[in-house]
């Protein structure tokens, strides 16, 4: 529908797991292709990406113990890191959030390595989900 | 890119919710819209649909005590129940993945209300999430 895309869509999910090679296998099962991997060192992370549709699914494995993803294993268990969401206008979605009282991890627009804004909505205002808020550069 | 297309996409992700009057709230401060609610009688559980882009987000809550989603959220506490992925050929993806030992839920293909076809596969063969295959009627 022209109203979903004009108002954004799900840009990625990304899963924690411990093991790429692994978690490839099913996806590759499915026919899905699994793209080189990359590592971001600032977040001690590897990621693999499996294109879906306008969405893509990213299987992310620590490359230490200091790694927000290794953290969450060992809290959590493989599975369901965070949904991210693309929106047209992050600061006006900004605004609005704190308008309603949605509360966010960090207080304003975060840029990323490739220029991309985004925000992290806490999972209590989220149904129990973390959601990342991305504009594209 | 139009193998993703051809060869899946994100059809939904279920999450959730003790209540969707409450959850609709940041979905709404996005700009989102949040469609009228349908209840599912035989998983006693009602849903809103937030269309983003080619997928949704399906919010799920409970009708009661005995549904699968009341069992989810006071086991694990409100957040993603699952991932339901798009697929041409569903017999087609049970076969390859029973081949490559990908465990699955039931142990063939089933048909919902509307008539899509459904399986359902176990998140310890999914990176810790619970996968849902569909192929449109």
């Amino acid at each position: 529908m022209s109203a979903g895309s004009a108002n954004g869509k799900i840009d990625h999910l990304g899963i924690a797991v411990k093991s790429i090679a692994e978690a490839r296998k099913f996806y590759e099962a499915l026919g899905l292709s699994v793209e080189a991997t990359e590592t971001v060192e600032a977040e001690r992370v590897r990621a693999a990406m499996v294109p879906l549709g306008d969405s893509r699914i990213e299987l992310l494995e620590a490359t230490d113990e200091a790694s927000v993803i290794a953290k969450f294993i060992s809290k959590r268990g493989e599975g369901l890191h965070h949904v991210a969401i693309a929106v047209p206008d992050i600061e006006a979605a900004v605004a609005e959030m704190k308008r309603k009282g949605v509360r966010l991890v960090q207080d304003r627009v975060q840029r990323g390595a490739g220029g991309h804004l985004y925000v992290f909505v806490h999972p209590s205002s989220a149904g129990g989900v973390l959601v990342e808020l991305v504009q594209s550069a």
